[in-house]
């Protein structure tokens, strides 16, 4: 029996020929990435048990993004402590608030995360990477402090689903739309513990910022991570970051690989997608029904990217966000933010009524800047509308693309983006 | 004996032709101001006794401003209470997160304040609109109430401190550093319940963000308010904005008007100034100490305008933010965001390794958007460095110029703008 790629790189982190889903490996971790929120619970067990080491400084990639700048004291203090901890220990790479951004998304940029590398970090949305064509997946505090002692994570090796995508992508409809309509079908838990592996013609065309908002979701289908194999795509977006070919493993899925599930997709029929409340599986098409919305939320590390802001400016151009609607575009990294700036786009995001935030997780799991109020109801590019997750319990959040956010902030109700075109027409007049 | 603008406003309002300090009067509000965080007290005072109405919905201006976008539940219901106010009541002038910002920077730019009248707020730098010659001052929420109620509100009319600026500003001064040494001169209770009058041939020469640096910071002197007569740059400042001369009346101090105190400053003196902790009175030359900071912030009702940013870019351009610094700048509001953007200046302060935020009151008093921990240094724009006022307690806070914030963040310590030249060279090198 051949292997996917997953199996291919535990295998090789494992020092294995050969791995089966379900097998319990050991594998060696390439990189880990550490935020402010779950690293310092990690930094005191490791202190608590005299463990206070790190197995590489050169191997640990430390950004803060979750509560930064800090929006209290507590923030303040954990931000602290994974600061000192870096100058301590010697962390060579660390990105800093006003020199980083949302983790997982300066990562990508780095040019420091290759394909057939593994990565883990204590943030579920770690299997972000893996469309990079890595094995890179969330972790909790104790593993993650595992990894930062000994450069070492346990595994059991995961089941695969293949997903095969196929045909053009229509105009307003996006790779998040893709991604919302795969978990409508699976279901919240329909690839627990499954790596997600996305193939297709569809795939094959679309760039690295779609691919990425693809594997980020992996985990709102319980998946243990999503994977990408490389292709010419991924060489010229890491050669862009002084990675070149040659200098990283490719692997690829063999013919007669195992998957558990194999999806198919048909990109051509897939329209304008929202999740609604209370769970990324409860899609329906945007603008079935008239919902009022309070808040428009576009950032994260699924659609906070300069593609993701284009999508943005293109509506709100000329445009104004409803009244009574408060609408917040946070650019995922500090290189975005500026792109943004130089590209315009920040003008027509203030000309609209839009709020720029500085990089951040903020409000997406409600810490701060945007935190929901009680009955608020908010259309958001995040990636998971739990109850409670952007704030009050009783609000509501319907997860979307950035365009179908941005269409909805103008109209003041869930809207269709295609019903927006470009030339300030629109076309549902 | 003659009266001073102060006193004749406040007659004009109380229906007096003559007051005298000390004496108590009841005056009609032109203006009420009112922000999420003290209307809501105030608004709930006037439910409990059933008189829930306003004077005239077309003579309150309200902008959200401390904390939003909200950092948590609790600041999403105080924003919520606030909108749904201005909507019940038919509140004319609203100005939603996304379309104002800082209160205060908001008003002074709208058209609505014009020179002559009376404005109050639950905010004790509502003081900063006496730069339009005009009566304005924090009240507390009890106040307030009765003014969003009656359109009255009392006052013993305030001694007036007469303060005499004249010579050539030095390059690399700033009014901030003005502001802070006639605080340092007098202390911060130097101007108990006064009115500070600014006058001289150095206020006739500065530009409006200036002079309402000046009056921003009266209450940090203990003072009323502060108050600049109208001139040409007023009436110029103000056409810009729609109001023509002669729909406002211009008052001026009589020249036989009753001073209690007279203060003479020689601006050609005034060095760039840093308030050292705890007090904004406790001011020394910038650069005396080699102080190392953790954090510079810019921004504040006092220097978030388009003329501080410009001179934080000055700075910044072509530099860095010295490693293991936190650096925010907060443009005051929408407006001067694009303004900044459309200049360039976003792209300068985001290659520095600066964050720049949507426009709110953020940390200047702890609330969200780089709140200090413990042992934080930071030098700030700001009004106002007591203990705890940024977040820890622990945290010091040196109060400065834009420029000097700048300059201090690049130099990792608090540093003399002075040294910091255009062209990327350093003076001090």
């Amino acid at each position: 029996m051949g292997m996917t790629i997953s199996e291919k790189i535990l295998a090789a982190h494992s020092g294995h020929a050969h791995v089966v889903p379900g097998q319990l490996t050991e594998c060696t971790t390439d990189w880990v990435l550490c935020h402010e929120i779950t690293t310092p619970a990690a930094l005191r067990m490791l202190e608590e048990r005299g463990m206070d080491k790190v197995f590489d400084p050169s191997k640990i990639v430390a950004i803060p993004d979750h509560s930064v700048p800090a929006m209290n004291i507590k923030a303040a203090k954990m931000y602290q402590k994974l600061k000192s901890w870096v100058k301590e220990k010697g962390i060579e790479h660390f990105y800093d608030v006003g020199r980083g951004g949302i983790a997982h998304v300066v990562l990508e940029n780095t040019g420091l995360v290759k394909p057939g590398q593994t990565l883990v970090s204590g943030d579920s949305h770690t299997c972000n990477a893996g469309a990079l064509g890595m094995f890179a997946t969330g972790v909790g505090s104790t593993d993650l402090a595992g990894a930062i002692y000994a450069g070492r994570v346990w595994f059991k090796i995961p089941e695969t689903m293949l997903i095969r995508v196929t045909g053009e992508i229509q105009p307003g409809v996006t790779p998040k739309d893709i991604v919302l309509e795969v978990i409508k079908r699976i279901g919240a838990d329909g690839a627990n513990y499954m790596v997600m592996e996305w193939v297709g013609d569809t795939i094959d065309r679309l760039d690295m910022e779609g691919r990425f908002t693809l594997t980020n979701m992996a985990i709102e289908a319980g998946g243990k991570t999503g994977i990408v194999a490389v292709d010419d795509t991924t060489r010229a977006y890491l050669s862009a970051r002084g990675i070149e070919a040659g200098t990283y493993t490719e692997y690829t899925s063999d013919p007669d690989a195992n998957y558990k599930v194999v999806i198919d997709i048909d990109a051509s029929k897939v329209e304008p997608t929202v999740a609604y409340p209370h769970i990324p599986s409860n899609g329906r098409v945007a603008g079935s029904d008239k919902i009022a919305v309070t808040h428009a939320y576009v950032g994260s590390c699924t659609n906070g990217r300069i593609g993701d802001l284009r999508d943005v400016a293109r509506i709100l151009k000329g445009r104004k966000v409803a009244e009574g609607v408060q609408m917040i575009v946070v650019p995922a990294t500090q290189a975005i933010w500026k792109q943004a700036a130089q590209e315009g786009l920040m003008e027509i995001f203030v000309d609209a009524g839009a709020s720029v935030s500085y990089p951040s997780c903020g409000a997406c799991l409600g810490m701060h800047s945007g935190v929901l109020g009680p009955d608020d109801v908010c259309i958001s590019s995040t990636n998971r509308n739990f109850v409670g997750r952007m704030g009050d319990p009783t609000a509501q959040i319907y997860l979307a693309s950035p365009a179908t956010v941005a269409a909805s902030a103008v109209a003041g109700f869930i809207a269709d983006p295609r019903a927006y075109n470009a030339d300030g027409s629109n076309a549902a007049d």
